[in-house]
């Protein structure tokens, strides 16, 4: 009996051809965008090394990898007194799924240094794994839209990214978004403010939190984890900065010192997001924005919804040295990631998607009798040549069956072209939204379908 | 050291950009024509139940199923004293990697079938993976481009399927190829005729190796599995019919009876493609051909290139009764799929790739010194604002090496609008083609361009 009522895997989806259409408009906005930045598709396989993969994500990275059983009798030679999963695991598994796009990235770079043009300039719309607690809006498969300069340090990079992250945004019309930016200096000086120098690892990783827990958790964790409630004293400014960008400047300069690294940067990147043409950036300089991922070494950025609590529709920042485990040593790149799933659930909510779109079938050709059908054949390879999306009702059945399959497919036209029309050579169109109809010569009707 | 000199996984590739911009080109071309032929798109998680896949693809399909190691502690709960593989997989391996299109489409179609639109026409583009000893051409990771139509029993459906995969391959500029077409009641006749009634199932594996063992070593094979040498004798024929469809037919008829329902069945279809306008179709009756997937309950297709033994370019035929397993009885449908790859390899061999494809970067501005910059910038802005795929060197370093990387980068115009320029009101736009420039305001530029 197994197979039967057969179901999804929990945090996997199918999609019908209305989701498809839809995610492709998202793919081909952001790809075009892309494109019109200077960057060029890269595609690397699912299946990875798991060698590649495990050691980058953290630990709680490393669980959520999904792991490939060996091919054939994957127990022969492995020690049958191993009765400890972490010890039997990479003997009986050296593949992986893809965790994100970063980490292929990296270990394509690292593989192709000799070839490629730096800086390289990729971007890579594929789906990546995760064994993850599927929850609301999470899954264990989804698709990522990475972008990447690889082996440029100007930050002149970070400043492209920002303005292309407000192209995407707008031209899909959404307005109301923010694009938090922090620097890794920012939160290695909050470290120091706060008497735990050189711990803006755990800072991070606390921070991070600050979203689902709130302030008042996250201060109560940092003293935990040796922050000294006086010193605390000393960061609370950071929630409770005001909402825009120059009022929260001087605040922050003040805090952090002008001469900062970070802050300094950062002032130069959105100079140059100005000299872009950028007026009024949805940009906002965000101190408690610190990212799971810990790799980043630079300006760290998350895009976020304002006044809604949607979580994040894309993230990113500079990392150095990322290729350095694959033996590539001195590399600098940039890089930001939109979700696609997120921006997918914004455009609904907001109703922000095309009211037409996608390929459906444009006219369906009724099947009448099999005298009609061979006139009928002739004219659907007329309109299939003339590039009109065409399809005939593959058996004789009742004309209304017929016309409640159009009618369900939202299929707009259905042409009729029996004995008494093929005499008089006509064609009857009935369009299925004005339950009208009319009748053209082949030649009309082509036009009428154009 | 780990994870130094990181390497693909034998079978799995990286696609650069060229790369990417064919396959693209492929995939668009097959897309447009299948929704031209009223089919709409469909896509199916890679990761299913391993319940979902085994046991549909015989049981070398089900050894070469990628399947995933449960996450966290796989061990707990299992029978420790367990030392054979394959009494411990199922125990510690509850998921797989999508092998095929077809069995997800089935599991899709038994699972909505409630909610679905029949006859359901769908296409599906998209990787599947299989555990295959790699070998040149045959990867573990690679597109199907899939099409079915399912809960419709005409042979139009057939028909409609051999002039689609006729409009492919001309479009693709691909003229030398044949559709080979028999039918499951034809091989059931020849294992009649070879005097092993019902044995249809061990001629048609036997069968399927034609192409790469030839005539005698099948025969050899043939006896060993039970067919008489006199009756082996009657089979003869098939090995040396004529190569025109019209000189096949005779003999076809003569050795299997017109009444024969196959043959029925291919010669109505064969009308319906002369109907549908394909005066000549590049079909020949093959009463060799098999394929190794048993599914097939009707008629059985595919494509190869003539006078080449580059193998198979697609295949398909009908199937009744798929959805079964999953609950659902009943069903009938019948499907093609591309082969990526092959496609690919022969575009690539005949040289029919178009010439320019792909969305490389139009124009590089150069980066020539932190004052020119900022006018530069806002020309970069411009020519996007216009649509034009332009980017700036993210830094200043010397013009020769930026005109270096445009060279690399293939792209055709480098802009420099240095101090000169912009106090004259014009920028230099080199052709990297013809090593020539020119001096144009930012407007007659956005015209060149374009």
């Amino acid at each position: 009996m197994q197979g039967k009522k057969p179901t999804l895997l929990k945090g996997t989806r199918d999609f019908a051809a209305p989701q498809v259409f839809r995610r492709n408009y998202i793919f081909d906005t952001i790809r075009h965008i892309y494109q019109k930045y200077g960057f060029l598709p890269l595609e690397t396989p699912v299946l990875e090394h798991l060698t590649t993969l495990t050691g980058k994500y953290g630990e709680e990275g490393d669980q959520l990898l999904f792991k490939i059983l060996n091919s054939g009798d994957f127990l022969e030679g492995v020690d049958s007194h191993t009765k400890d999963y972490k010890t039997l695991l990479p003997q009986i598994a050296a593949k992986g799924l893809r965790y994100d796009l970063t980490v292929p990235l990296m270990r394509y770079v690292a593989m192709n240094k000799d070839k490629l043009i730096f800086p390289f300039r990729r971007y890579q719309i594929q789906p990546v794994w995760r064994a993850d607690r599927p929850q609301k809006g999470r899954y264990r498969e989804f698709y990522q839209c990475d972008i990447d300069m690889v082996g440029a340090s100007s930050l002149l990079c970070e400043a492209e990214i920002l303005v292309m992250i407000h192209e995407v945004l707008l031209q899909l019309g959404i307005k109301d978004f923010t694009i938090h930016m922090n620097h890794r200096d920012v939160l290695k000086s909050l470290a120091t403010l706060g008497g735990a120098t050189n711990q803006e690892g755990a800072l991070c990783v606390t921070l991070d939190k600050l979203d689902k827990v709130g302030k008042d958790k996250v201060l109560e964790e940092l003293k935990g984890k040796g922050f000294s409630p006086a010193a605390l004293e000393r960061l609370l400014f950071i929630f409770d900065l005001p909402a825009t960008q120059v009022d929260r400047w001087p605040i922050l300069t003040k805090q952090l010192g002008l001469t900062q690294k970070g802050m300094q940067d950062m002032q130069k990147i959105l100079d140059y997001v100005h000299a872009l043409g950028l007026e009024e950036p949805s940009i906002t300089l965000d101190p408690t924005l610190a990212r799971g991922l810990s790799y980043y070494t630079g300006t760290i950025f998350e895009v976020k919804m304002k006044h809604t609590n949607w979580g994040s529709l894309g993230g990113g920042g500079r990392y150095d040295g990322l290729t350095d485990i694959f033996g590539l040593t001195g590399v600098s790149g940039v890089g930001f990631s939109f979700g696609l799933d997120r921006l997918y659930s914004v455009l609904e909510a907001l109703d922000l998607f095309p009211s037409s779109m996608g390929s459906t079938t444009q006219v369906l050709l009724a099947n009448l009798d099999p005298a009609s059908e061979k006139w009928t054949l002739k004219a659907l390879t007329t309109l299939r040549t003339n590039d009109i999306r065409a399809e005939i009702y593959p058996a004789v059945v009742k004309l209304k069956k017929q016309l409640q399959y159009a009618h369900k497919r939202q299929i707009p036209f259905v042409a009729i072209i029996g004995e008494e029309e093929h005499a008089a050579g006509v064609i009857t169109l009935k369009d299925m939204r004005t339950r009208t109809q009319q009748q053209y010569s082949l030649e009309q009707m082509l036009q009428e379908l154009s």
